[in-house]
C-alpha cells in the first residue's frame, strides 16, 4: 500500500512538475519575445524605410549628368571644356558628401581640403572662393560645385539669347536650361536631406531607447533562466538534462536571433558606416568617376544604321 | 511519518507557490506590456510620419531661393535690389511661420510686429500695407513677403514682354516665370500644410486619448504591483527577496522604457516646441540668414577652368 | 492537529484561489484587449489615411486662386472683372461641394438652388445654363463654375493668340494657360476622387463590421464579469471587495477606452459630419470667401524698397 | 467528518474545474483569434491597398476629355466633328476594358465585337483596322482608340504647324499637344497596369493560401469546440447550460465576423465582379456617356456676367 | 471505500492531465505560431513592396515608345528609319537587362554578346561600340542602346533646329525633345535602381536572419511535438488517439501554411527567377516584341470618321 501510495504521490508529482515546467518556459519565451519582435518589427520597420530613402536620394549622378549632355548644344566650341569641367565638379560633390558623413573616408582619403587639391579634384582658385565667403569654415560646401555648373551654363547662355535666328549657337535652349535647372535642384535638394538627417537628429533618440530596451531585456531574460536551471536544480530529474539541453539551445538561437536582427538594424540605421554591409563608398566614386567619364567626356558614337533595316517580328 | 508527510505537503505547497508566482509575474508584464506596446508603435508611427513630413515641408528656403537666382537675369539694373529684397521677404515669411507655431520664439524674439521692424526685417510701409486689408488682425500673414517677391518680378516682366528682340534685357523670361511661380506656390503650400494642422486638429484627440491610456494602464500596474508584494508578504520565503528584487528591477526598467518612449513621441507630436529634440529655431533663422545672403545677396564667382584641362579617370 | 491541518487547507485553497482569479481576471483582459486593439489599430489606420487624403485634397482653393492671379496680365482692360467672376466662381464651386458632402450645410444653408442665388454666389442665368444639358437633376454641379473660369480665359485668350508683336495685350500667354488648366484640373479630380467616396463605398462595409465586432466583444466582455463576479460571491473573502474594485476601476477604464477610439475612427471616418471634431465648413467657407477676395480683388501693393538697401547679415 | 470532506473535495473541485473551463475557453478563443485577426488584417491591407490604387487609376476619363477640350482651338471647322469621334472612342475604351475584366459585362453586353458595332461604339471600318495587325486575337485592344484620338489630332496639328503667323488657325499649339500627349499617356499607362495585374499574378497565390488557413483553423475550431462539449458532458452540472451557451454564442459571433472579414476581402480582391459591393460597371458606363457628352459636345454656354460686378465680402 | 477513493483520485488525475494537455497544446501552437507569423507578416511586406516596385519600374517600354511616335515628325524621310531602329534598340535594351538578372535567360538564351547578334538585336559595329569604351568588361550596358535613340534624334534635331520658317521639316520640336528625354531618362531611371538592388544588397542580410529563424523555430516545434507525444505515451488513455489525431493534423497544417508562405515570400524576393510564379520572361520579350513593332513599325491608319456623325447620348 504505501508504495503504491508513494508511486502515486510521485508520479502525480512528476507529471505536475514537468507540465509547469514546460508550460512557464513557454510562457518565458513568448513574454520575451513577443515584445521583442513587435519593438524589434517597428525599429526595422523605421530605418528601413530611411535606409530607403538614402539609397534613392545620394546615389546616382547618372541621370543629372546625362540631362546635361542630352541638352547641350555640341557644336558649339566650349561644349566640350564644360562638359570635362562637370564631370570633375560632379565627382567633387560627391566626394564633399561622402566626406561629410563617413568618418572613415574622411580620416583616410580627404583629412583636409587640400587633398581634394592632390587628387585633382579641386583647383587652388576654387578653394579660395569656396573660403571667401561668410560661411562657417565647418559649414557644409557641397553645393558649390553643383551652382559652378549652372553659373558656367548660365553665363554662355546668356550672352546671346533671345538672337532667335542665331538658335543653332547657343549653348543650351532656354525651355532646355530649365530642365536642367530643375534636374540639378533636385539632386541638391536630395542631398540636403541626407546632410539634415544629422542636423536633427530625432529618430536617434527613439532608436537608443529601443536598443537599451532590447539589450536589458535579453539580459534580464539569462538572469531569469538561470535562475530557473538553479531550481530545477533542487528536483533532480532523470529527463532533466534533455529539457535543460533543449531550453538551453533554443533559448541560444531566439537570443542569436535577436541580436543578429538589431545588429543589422544598426547597420542600416547608418547607410555610411564602415560595417561591410554599409554603401562601399569608395567602390561608389570609382564608379562614379568611370559612368561619368564615359557620359560626359566620350563623345558617343552613334552606330550607322542601314536604310533596308528591317524591323524584328 | 509525520516529518516526511510534513515535509512532503510543504514542499508541494513551495513549488507550487513560486510557480504560479513567477506565472503570474510574467504574465502581469505580458498583459501590460502588449497592448502599451501596440498603442505606443501605433501613436508613434503617425507622430513620426507626421513629423517627417513637416520636417521636408516646412524647412529649407534655399531652393526656392536658388531658383530664383537661376532664372533672373543678373544684366538687368534692377535684378541685384530685387534679390537683396528677396532675401529679406524670405527671412521675414520663415520668421513669420515660426512665430506663429512657436511660443518660445514669440514670447522671446517677436512679442509684436514691431520687433520685425526693430530687427530689420520689416519696414514700416509694409507691415502698414499687411493690416490695411479686410483680414482678421489674428489671421496669417505669413504669404504676404511671398506674393511680394512675385509681384515685383511680375511688374518688370510684364513692362518688357514681347518684344522678342530684346529678350535679353527683360528680368525673366516666361517660361522661367513660370517654373518660379510653381516653385514659390509649392512653397507656400507646404507651409500652409502646417498652419492648418493647427485649425483642423482632429489627430491630437486621438493622442491625448492614448497617453490617456497609457498612463492609467502604467499606474494600474504599480497598484496591482504593490498588492502582489503584500501578498507574498504573508508567505515569507528565503527566495523572496531575489524575485521581489528581480520583480521589482524589471518593472522599474519596463516603466522607464515606456514613459521614456511616451515622451520622445509627445516631442515628436509638437517639432515647434521647447524640447532639447525639437527643431533649434533660433539657429535655423540664423542658418537661413547666411545660406539666403551666400545664394541671392554673393555674386558668385566661377573658377576660370583652363582649355587644356583633363578629364579624370 | 485538526486546526492546524484546517488551517493548512484552507490557506492552500485561499492561494490557490487568490491567484487563480487574478490570472483569470488578467487573461480575461489580455483576450479582450488584444483582439480590440489589433482591429482598432487597423480600422483607425486606415480612416486616418483616408481622413488626411481628404483633408489635402479638398481644401484650399488659395492656391488655383494664386495661379490665376499669378499669370492674368492685369494691364487688360477685362483682368479685373474676370478676378472678380473669378471669386464668386470658387466660392460657388467650394458650397456646391460642401452642400453635396455635408446634410447640415444642406439644410440649414443651401436648402434649394434658390438659395445660392438668394445669397448673391449664383445668378438666375447660371442657374438655367446649369439645368439646361441633359445630366439628371441630382447629379453634381460643382464643376460648372470652374469649368466657366476657364472658359472665361480661353474665350480672350483665343481672340489674340499668335500675334506675337502684341503680347502685352494679350490676357495670358500660352505656355501659362497651360499651367492655369493644369491648376484647375487637378483641383476638379481631388474634389472629384471626394465625391466619389459616396458611390463607390466599400470600405464602409468593412467598418461597419469591425463597428459591430467591438461593440459585441466589449458588450460580452460586460456579461462575462457578471458571471465572474457572481461566482465570486459564492466564495466569500476578506480581500474580495479590494480585488473585484481594482477588476471594475480598471474594467471600466478600458471600456471607456475603447469607446472612446471607435468614436474618434467614426468621426474621422466621415470628416464632413457634424461633430465638435469635424472640418468647420462654416467657418471654412467664411475663410475661403476672406482669402479669395484678398488675393483676387485686392490689387497688392508693393511695397517700395530703396536702392541703398543693404542685405541682412 | 466524511460529509464535510466531501464538500471539501467537491467545492474545490468545481472550483478548479469551473476555473480551468473558463481559462482553457479563454486562450481558446485567443489562440484561435489572433493569428487569424493578424493574417486577416495582413490581407486586408494588401487588397485595400490594391483596390484604392485600380479605383484610382481605371475610373474617370472626365480629366483627359476636359485636357482636351481646353486646349483645342474650337474656332476651327474640325474640331467639333473630332469632340463628337473623341467622346465615342473614349467610351469604347472604357467599354473594351470592362470587357476584359468582367465576365458578366463580356457576357451579357458585348459578348463579340459585332456587339460594338451594334451598340454604336464602333464602325466597321474601325473595327477592320483593329485585326488587321499582327497582333494575337485574344490580345488587348484597348489603346486603339485612344492612339486614333492622338492620331487625329496630330494628322492636323503637322499639317499647319511652325507657320507663326497664322497661330490661330492650328487645331492645337505644339505646348498644348505636349499636354495632350501626356494627359493620354498617363491615363492609358493607368489602365495597364490594372490589366497586367492579370497576366503576374503571384499575389492571388498568396492569398489562396491565407483563405485555405483561415477557413481550416475556423473549421479546427469548430471539431474543437465540440469535443469540448462532449468531455464537459461527462461531468454534468448546474451552471454548465450558462457557460455552454455564452461560449455558443461569442464563438458563432466570432466566426460569423471572421467569415464576414474575409468575404469582404474577397470582394475587395476582384474590383471588377458580379458582387453587390463591387463597382457598378454599367452604371459607371452611362455616367461616362453623360458626363462625356456634356463635356465634348455640348458648347458651353458661359454665363455673361455685368461689368460692375462686385466681388463679396 | 477504498474503490471510490481510487476513483476520486484517478478522476482528479485524469481531468487535470486531460485540461493541461490541451493548455499546453494550444499555448504551444501560440507561443510558436506568434512570432512565427510577425516575422512573416514583417518579411512579406517588405519583399511584396519590393516586389510591386520592381514590377511597375521594370516592365512597359510601350509608353516611352509611345511617346517617341506621338512627338516624331512621321513626314520626314528619316522617321520612318529612326523609329524601325528604335524598335530593335527598345528590345536590346530588355533583353540586356534580363539577362543580367536572369541565369536562365543568360544560359539559354543569350550566353554571349555574339548571341544577340545571332538574333539580329545588335550588329557586329554596335557590339564594337559598346565594348570600345573604358568600362569593365562586366559593367551594364544596357544603357547603351536608349543612349543612341536619344543620338539619333538629337543629331538630326540639331541639325535644323532654331529656322522657325521650316519648323515643319524638323524631326522633332525643341519643346517635344525635351519630354522625350524625360521620359527615356525616367525609363532608365527605373532600370538603373533595380540594378542597383544587386550591388548593394543589405535586405538580403535581413530575410536570411528570417528565414534561418523561421526554419529552425519549425524544426524545433517538431522536436518539442515528439517529446510531448512520448510523455503522453507514459500515461496512456481512451481519448488519446483522438487528441493525439488532432495534434497531428492541425500541426501538419500550420507547417505547411508557414513552409508555404515562406516559399512565397522567397519567390516573390526574387522575381527574376525560374520559378512558376516569377515573371514570365521570355514571353514578356516575345509580347514587348510584338507591341513595339505595332506602335513603332506600322503605320496607323486613322478611321475615317464622317461628317454627320452624332454624339452618343
Amino acid at each position: 500500500i504505501y508504495s503504491s501510495s508513494l508511486w502515486k504521490v510521485v508520479y502525480k508529482e512528476f507529471i505536475v512538475w514537468l507540465l509547469l515546467l514546460i508550460a512557464s518556459t513557454l510562457l518565458y519565451y513568448f513574454v520575451i519575445k513577443a515584445p521583442v519582435l513587435i519593438v524589434l518589427s517597428f525599429v526595422t520597420n523605421i530605418v528601413l524605410t530611411r535606409w530607403q530613402s538614402v539609397y534613392l536620394q545620394l546615389l546616382w549622378p547618372e541621370n543629372v549628368a546625362l540631362t546635361l549632355k542630352y541638352f547641350i548644344n555640341e557644336h558649339m566650341p566650349d561644349s566640350k571644356s564644360i562638359l570635362t569641367v562637370a564631370q570633375r565638379y560632379f565627382l567633387l560633390c560627391a566626394a564633399l558628401v561622402f566626406r561629410d558623413v563617413n568618418v572613415q573616408i574622411r580620416d583616410n582619403y580627404f583629412p583636409t581640403y587640400e587633398s581634394f587639391i592632390e587628387k585633382g579634384l579641386l583647383t587652388k582658385e576654387e578653394k579660395d572662393i569656396m573660403f571667401s565667403t561668410q560661411l562657417k569654415p565647418t559649414a557644409c560646401r557641397y553645393w558649390f560645385p553643383l551652382l559652378w555648373i549652372i553659373q558656367l551654363v548660365k553665363k554662355r547662355y546668356n550672352a546671346k539669347r533671345g538672337l532667335l535666328g542665331t538658335r543653332k549657337e547657343t549653348l543650351i535652349l532656354e525651355k532646355h536650361y530649365c530642365e536642367l535647372v530643375n534636374a540639378i535642384n533636385d539632386y541638391r535638394a536630395g542631398i540636403s536631406d541626407i546632410m539634415s538627417y544629422d542636423f536633427i537628429p530625432i529618430p536617434l533618440a527613439l532608436t537608443q531607447l529601443f536598443t537599451f530596451f532590447i539589450y536589458s531585456t535579453l539580459f534580464l531574460g539569462i538572469f531569469s533562466f538561470q535562475s530557473r536551471v538553479f531550481d530545477s536544480m533542487q528536483a533532480p530529474d532523470a529527463s532533466l538534462p534533455t529539457v535543460l539541453s533543449i531550453q538551453f539551445i533554443s533559448a541560444a538561437m531566439f537570443n542569436l536571433f535577436f541580436i543578429g536582427w538589431l545588429r543589422i538594424a544598426h547597420i542600416i540605421l547608418n547607410p555610411f558606416g564602415e560595417d561591410d554591409n554599409d554603401f562601399p563608398m569608395c567602390e561608389l566614386l570609382e564608379q562614379y568617376c568611370d559612368s561619368l567619364y564615359q557620359i560626359l567626356c566620350v563623345p558617343t558614337d552613334v552606330p550607322i544604321y542601314k536604310k533596308g533595316d528591317k524591323p524584328l517580328v
